[in-house]
């Protein structure tokens, strides 16, 4: 299937089944916090190309949910807490105000913080087997802690205003962008119970990918309108952080996004080789997707 | 044994296991801030329950370590992030600078949330079966988050300038503090695998120890010096927060604080009587020695 037909397919489904997962219980600012955050929309992205692998690998996507809103609560969090004026101090995301914006500094940390938590009770959901869904939690964890995706961001911090190389700008997008990317693909894995090769496939696919949709985020910055992209533009200079086009040139960045793609595609086809009923089109048609006009 | 007796040969067992779990290799200042808050000491008095009442049940102390680190874990980062400008504002802390004074506001909200994720991957190590460890990933989610501790620090801050009744003060603190406590009593239950009553009983001990112990430090915070406390005193007052003193006035308070310890110590007999080889030494000691002098 094609990813944008499942997307199509399964992106109210998840959102549903994602939003319920909060309920208005605290009579606190809380609850309406998370949820507004986690209705904020975007592309949900990451939860999809897990719930679309699960399905590529013959597997029941309704078993994916949990992991894959787990996964976009973790991502949603992380953009509150970084958003705060402590750390980028932005305030609009997706076209609407950010939360500290919309509510107060001090809800918008403790709405982070909830739904880093909630992440890992959802996560524990659904009828998958306890040493499934304990391997779930460590990798979840591992991904986004300190040695993962919050480790990226101080990285991330502390590079800027800093000449570093393209193996340091690499080295901290592979934490604060590429872990949780990762995540998705090795909790696909986990979830269809493939073979270690195959783990490790999807591994180095979803770091291609991740590097990749970094050059492509940082390009679209220097390239785009707020319209287009319903965030600031130009906020990496602002906060001088090295970018792919800062180090490289537009043209070279541009080549090397694009060679990122060709090797995940690469892979997806030995993957395909390997496995007699896998729907390679699904990972194939969403690395295609990614390319820039 | 007596609480204290364990204390003194458990405590520095644990807090070497504690800090041993986050190593420097992510080359950032967030594993530093981690481990300054870690260590920055206190009682440890959620874990050392913890420990103690699987040591009561006569089980494998060892056993409740990761269960204890990722308590601490959790409540560490409530403080680093309850500290924030944005929170309560606090510079001093265990007689130390908070994170945020010592680091910067943004190294403290993310080693909160490192802290945080940690203590989910922390709590999933050990020997225990994947049951047990997948009902403690769950018990810790839901005393933590927005119908537990997270919530209850919003209910707090909206109480702020707000004239509570006893019964709204209670709840909030229930979910503020008292939900943490709750989790130390019921993951040694879980741990220990004790009957269903004696899981009910630690239940409410745990909230009774827990209203006790916020009265206390109530009426810590209007008799008290900050050399002895090692923090600023006058806070509540100074936020504008509803505390058992001011709307009980202190004598009341105090009976109040004397009428929960009693009918901990009841519960402590109950499950004394019901299991033959509990040491209920442990537990009374504890509760005798949060007595006001």
């Amino acid at each position: 299937m094609h990813f944008q037909t499942f997307t199509k397919n399964y992106k109210k489904s998840f959102e549903k089944y994602l939003t319920n997962l909060v309920q208005d219980k605290s009579q606190t600012a809380i609850e309406e916090a998370m949820r507004y955050s986690l209705e904020a929309g975007g592309k949900r992205l990451r939860p999809l190309i897990l719930i679309a692998l699960v399905n590529a690998f013959d597997k029941d996507v309704l078993q994916a949910y949990p992991a894959a809103a787990a996964l976009e609560m973790i991502h949603t969090y992380s953009l509150i807490h970084d958003d705060l004026p402590a750390m980028d101090d932005d305030d609009l995301r997706r076209g609407k105000p950010t939360s500290h914006i919309k509510f107060t500094e001090a809800t918008a940390i403790l709405a982070g913080d909830a739904l880093l938590t909630k992440a890992f009770e959802v996560v524990t959901e659904g009828e998958l087997s306890d040493k499934l869904k304990l391997a779930l939690v460590r990798e979840l964890a591992q991904a986004s802690g300190h040695e993962g995706m919050v480790g990226g961001q101080q990285a991330d911090m502390d590079g800027e205003n800093k000449d570093l190389t393209v193996e340091e700008l690499a080295s901290i997008h592979s934490r604060k962008t590429g872990m949780l990317i990762r995540f998705a693909f090795r909790a696909a894995g986990i979830l269809s119970e493939v073979d270690k090769n195959t783990l490790s496939d999807l591994d180095t696919i979803a770091d291609k990918v991740g590097i990749a949709y970094q050059i492509r985020d940082d390009i679209l910055d220097v390239s785009s309108t707020e319209e287009e992209l319903g965030k600031r533009v130009g906020a990496d200079a602002k906060h001088g952080k090295s970018t792919y086009p800062a180090l490289l040139g537009l043209e070279r960045a541009q080549e090397l996004f694009a060679e990122h793609l060709d090797e995940a595609l690469a892979l997806n086809e030995a993957i395909n080789n390997r496995i007699s009923n896998f729907d390679k089109e699904l990972l194939e048609s969403f690395i295609q997707s990614l390319k820039l006009n």
